[in-house]
């Protein structure tokens, strides 16, 4: 994407010691890149970072300054090494505080059940100050926004139901629109022709991505935009230029 | 883990708008994370970035004052989206050449087959003045090393393939060693006991994560350390707590 500054921008902080040590595969940045692309911002970065209190103060403070919104994942949970929040109103300069909101949702929640509400438990209710909760209609225990802040749950289950809830209430801008040419050409054939229509198109960006998949080899060219005029146009171009070379065009989606 | 100054750092650099737009899942990082882990090598940070080159310059540059080994994947191919090689160049100042070593190995590979070696695969062989070629087994096209940044390929067999070359020439220090207990408890229900856990075995780091898997929920406790008789005792102590809590363990894994 070109500079637009209709956009907002985001990135996103994926808390936790166990995607950096390759034990658990993230899922949580494509749902969410997806979610943010159809409300028209643009995710500009992602960091993966320890449960390490210094860590995550640095990357709060160094990118909430720098992006229109910062969304985390991971370190909210009742375990010891759950610091997300206390490190976040660190990061703020504020204080963290038993949100009696907060409470409330789990007495509500552990009621009736054959768990009690214990003092870990009851952590998951420590909240920055001034920070608003975020609904997690899951297993209760709330996110929470502080500013252009999101704290959200790592377990994708939660994670995702806290951004659909989220979601009405995040400004975007145009959505950002994609059309994919797949052929079956490789990139060094197709690679002086689609830099040329890549110049003749600044307000489209065109990434070419070679694959192998089922013994068949080829290139994926994917194309986005906020301008569907722009994009269908730059579109055919990228499918008139696999003819010429005399490449086939595959499917045609998003 | 705590603090140890035998065990280099690392961090991974995933330089690809495909990600960022979460058309493409990221395998890279797990499988650079086990590997770094069997060397003893701490991965602890990865940044996700656009093929733009003030973000990849800005990124190589923070990031390589402060860690032992950069890792890089992406952008080093034929199209005009490919532009980690020049930024990188960029970064440290020198110049982008037409490297010979580099430009042999696409003469030899391309020789004999249906495709021309044009300008655009030329390409591939522009490496950084003072960069040493990493051998690319699956296409040829190299990449490269300049003093603690590795460049990779962003295509998961080759980036394999270059990371499993490189192994024996990293200096790790003891390797990071794992131990999971896994238990039908809920979080909420062993924290407190792993809290104390925890705050006896400084040199084992303690990860909690609850799962929900074919209907059933429980929580994996992850330990990691370089020490294997502290992480024996430790995980030893866990497996205790879980029965004194009356739930049972599972699989230990690891």
């Amino acid at each position: 994407m070109h500079a637009n500054h209709q956009t907002p921008t985001a990135c996103f902080i994926i808390i936790g010691n166990e995607i950096l040590s390759g034990r658990t595969q993230d899922v949580n940045l494509a749902y969410l890149a997806h979610i943010l692309g159809s409300l028209g911002i643009s995710l500009k970065e992602v960091r993966v970072i320890p449960d390490v209190e210094r860590a995550i103060i640095l990357a709060v403070n160094s990118l909430r300054s720098e992006f229109d919104y910062v969304f985390t994942s991971g370190g909210i949970g009742p375990t010891h090494d759950d610091i997300t929040s206390a490190a976040v109103a660190k990061a703020f300069g504020v204080k963290l505080f038993r949100n009696p909101q907060a409470v409330r949702l789990l007495e509500d929640h552990y009621r009736g059940t054959a768990h009690e509400l214990n003092e870990a438990r009851l952590k998951m209710a420590d909240i920055p100050e001034g920070a608003s909760l975020i609904d997690n209609p899951v297993s209760r225990a709330p996110g929470f926004k502080i500013d252009n802040v999101y704290v959200l749950a790592g377990v994708p289950k939660i994670f995702q139901a806290m951004v659909d809830g989220l979601k009405s209430a995040l400004k975007g801008g145009p959505p950002i629109l994609s059309q994919t040419v797949s052929c079956n050409l490789p990139e060094g054939k197709i690679a002086s022709g689609l830099a040329a229509i890549q110049s003749r198109y600044r307000g489209v960006e065109i990434g070419s991505y070679p694959y192998f998949r089922a013994g068949m080899f080829g290139t994926s060219l994917v194309l986005r935009s906020i301008d569907q005029i722009a994009l269908s146009k730059a579109a055919t171009e990228v499918a008139e230029l696999v003819h010429v070379l005399e490449g086939s065009v595959g499917v045609l989606d998003d």
